[in-house]
């Protein structure tokens, strides 16, 4: 409880249910004085308690399919107005397989499948950025970020398409915030989070396998929601100006390990 | 010539004209004593002159849409039996974008464009592997190439959407040669090439000027085509076996320069 | 001013003077409410005005040659007595190369001068964390932070023998970091920080070119001192206690940048 | 057998015995038509077998510490007059921790231990470059590759200060290879080869287990010394002229695995 976001104005997306990094994100934006819009998928809002969310944390929810320009231009303007000013802070936290959820293998891959996932999990983040860039309705210095997981730079076999889409949603926050801090002064970063264990995450086959792996490799064990929501505010506040186009590795130092001890043990 | 490839069977994508890298591959692979065949779009081929280097390289031509399951289905079928007998090895060097092209701006996207582009820059080399897989038509330690560009890890701003492209092409080529290498022992790559003249290269806005900054940048200057026809050969070779996963920078030394010299000194 | 660093003990390492980025980040954890002793080498303190900010922070000052494990003994022993418990936070803002004052080519080394350099600013920071890790002087969650630089990655040539330090330097935080993570809880890290006009960076040969040159790369343009001291301190907060073993580009974007527009058209 | 280095001539540090990877290397480049000095230091020449390598090979052995740089000139001037000209490929095989070999741990280094172990596996590399680069000893388009570990990106903790130094000497290549390619068009790059059964790899504690481990991961298993041979080959080769400053990772596929479905297995 710092007032790290004191006067600062946003959209989150993605909060689902109590386990969602957004939703924690959203309770802890809300702690450290920063107000926002909250906005999911119509499906998604009646599939989780976004509403509970939005009384606790006083903001209001707008209902936006992310693969719709429309839906987006309709989000930005309403938050511009509800808020009272322009954007200081985005959080982009949607990602879906249908390949994944039809049990199709990565090497059986059905292509409408793939290219449903890639429009929803990565190209929304470019629509996003596109909405706000052409409105004019970030505010500079502002700070926009996004969930990835880094499988989009090593294979974690069920992970599926989800890897690539993942690595596609990486290069947007480069190639997007280049033109967005250099036209706007907005910077654009991913946070590259713990395999964590929201809805999303527990559905993704071998889950429990690679969440438990994760944890025996990390020095400091793997990264919570909450962690990953406190990691977050550092990227909104004004701490961070400085910091863009980067993939920020949040995850108990697994990223770096080659092997850990405990980890080696088991094959000697 | 070394008959480096003596014995070995390919399928070469995306040879247009004498400026192009698969058509400078197929020349040199050709040399080293091994055999393929050709394949490009419809379009393309009546757009260049492939059928020149089939008959320079005793090649037959098989013209496939690198999008259409079918017609991949059909050019392996087809290239087993003219070739006699499994895969050794394929170059996939294949790459558009309709936004570049229609001269959209990064930040100005056309979303049916966005997805043609991933469809044919990206997806494409799904689609072949996922054939090849499936009808287990590669031979064990056979080698798959894909060529990317580092605008997949770093930013170059006129090569717009093909940048995430590259980035979900280099996904793909860890997430399937991770299940190709296990299953089968096939390596899968990518070459992330030094800009080069081809026809399409020349083709995107600024391209004098980001070839001739990288050659500056670069220790020794940029690798041309028929460098990396050369470099493709030894991924292509029993010398290479255990090489995979792998993005392989093959740029004179320009990705890990941070400036030059030359470069500072027009700064001082 | 937040109060993020209420309650938090630490080591400040390498204020010179006024343009020192441990200069300003001693500055802005004392905003946030944290304690700390200052240090430096003997020649360094006759050099420079530490005393000043140690006035201006109600700090003490301690004497220490970071190569000397019995000075750094000394130093954690008496910190930890000052400040009145275990330390939460180091800074390890130190590094000097020979062959740089010298003017001795990379391609010319003078190999004492390599080694001296070496240990000052790399193997020092081993000593620092061996000194801390073997007294048990750091709390839990504790966070460690040494400064380095690009030239660890990429070639900058007049940084000289200072690359390869940096390289070893990082590799030290990954190294260590792993058993002062799994064994105390405490994250190590480094922050790679725009050229910045520091005594020591504007000492180094074309100082001037580089800095221009990375300004002009940048979309959100370089870092400064000011910028890096404020990132530092979420480094030391409770808000990042899962980020580890990492190296955080802090750099206006520089890092992923593969040419911007600006620097391109100087090429056309 | 390609007669791929016909006409070359070359200096191999390091071969021990059969098991060294520098071995296996001369005996490819032997059979590829490549004639060469053999090199190692005299403790090294009575431990092992050099001389039956090459007699083998019909090589002649030059004793050099490669930590003096008075034999490495020495060295130089007689390998340029045994084969006839300069030199077109260096191997540089050649690693050691005195922290390792006394046993002490990471988070306690005997100091005077650790600079013997930096300058015997890592200063080396920059000696015998700044020795070839002074006297002019390399042709245009030669090729030095070292020999390196992925500790030098992820931490593997029972391979303690020899990380460290890893990262040291990939640095090495890249700041060296910038001048070296520069000014001399000879390209410079590292391997980073997979944990290896010889003499060195098999006296790191734990080694059993991370091979083990590394096996288990890697899509094509580990790498072997004479995948390693063939490897080099191809970087001394004409067929690779364009690649410098890289860090080459020949792993099976190691390095971009998160986790492989057989090692998660063992986690659920």
């Amino acid at each position: 409880m710092y007032n790290l976001l004191k006067g600062k104005r946003g959209i989150i997306f993605g909060a689902l249910d109590e386990s969602s990094i957004a939703w924690k994100t959203a309770e802890r934006v809300h702690e450290e004085g920063g107000v926002f819009v909250l906005t999911n998928a119509p499906a998604s809002i009646r599939l989780g308690n976004i509403n509970a969310l939005a009384e606790q944390t006083n903001s209001q929810v707008i209902a936006a399919d992310a693969t719709s320009v429309t839906d987006l231009e309709n989000l930005v303007d309403q938050a511009v107005e509800i808020l009272g000013g322009k954007i200081d802070f985005v959080l982009h936290s949607i990602g879906m397989s249908v390949n994944v959820r039809k049990g199709n293998h990565y090497t059986n891959q059905n292509y409408e499948f793939t290219e449903k996932g890639w429009n929803v999990s990565a190209v929304s983040f470019h629509k996003v950025m596109q909405v706000l860039y052409k409105k004019d309705a970030m505010n500079e210095w502002g700070s926009i970020v996004a969930l990835s997981y880094m499988a989009a730079q090593r294979v974690f076999p069920d992970y599926n398409d989800m890897a690539d889409n993942k690595a596609f949603l990486e290069s947007i926050a480069r190639s997007f915030g280049y033109f967005f801090g250099r036209d706007k002064k907005v910077r654009v970063n991913t946070i590259s989070q713990s395999p964590t264990a929201t809805r999303a995450g527990t559905g993704v086959k071998g889950f429990d396998g690679f969440i438990a792996f994760a944890e025996k490799m990390s020095p400091l064990g793997n990264a919570t929601a909450d962690d990953c929501a406190n990691y977050a505010l550092t990227l909104f506040s004004d701490l961070t100006k400085k910091v863009t186009l980067q993939n920020l590795l949040h995850d108990g130092g697994f990223s770096n390990m080659g092997v850990s001890q405990e980890v080696m043990e088991m094959f000697e």
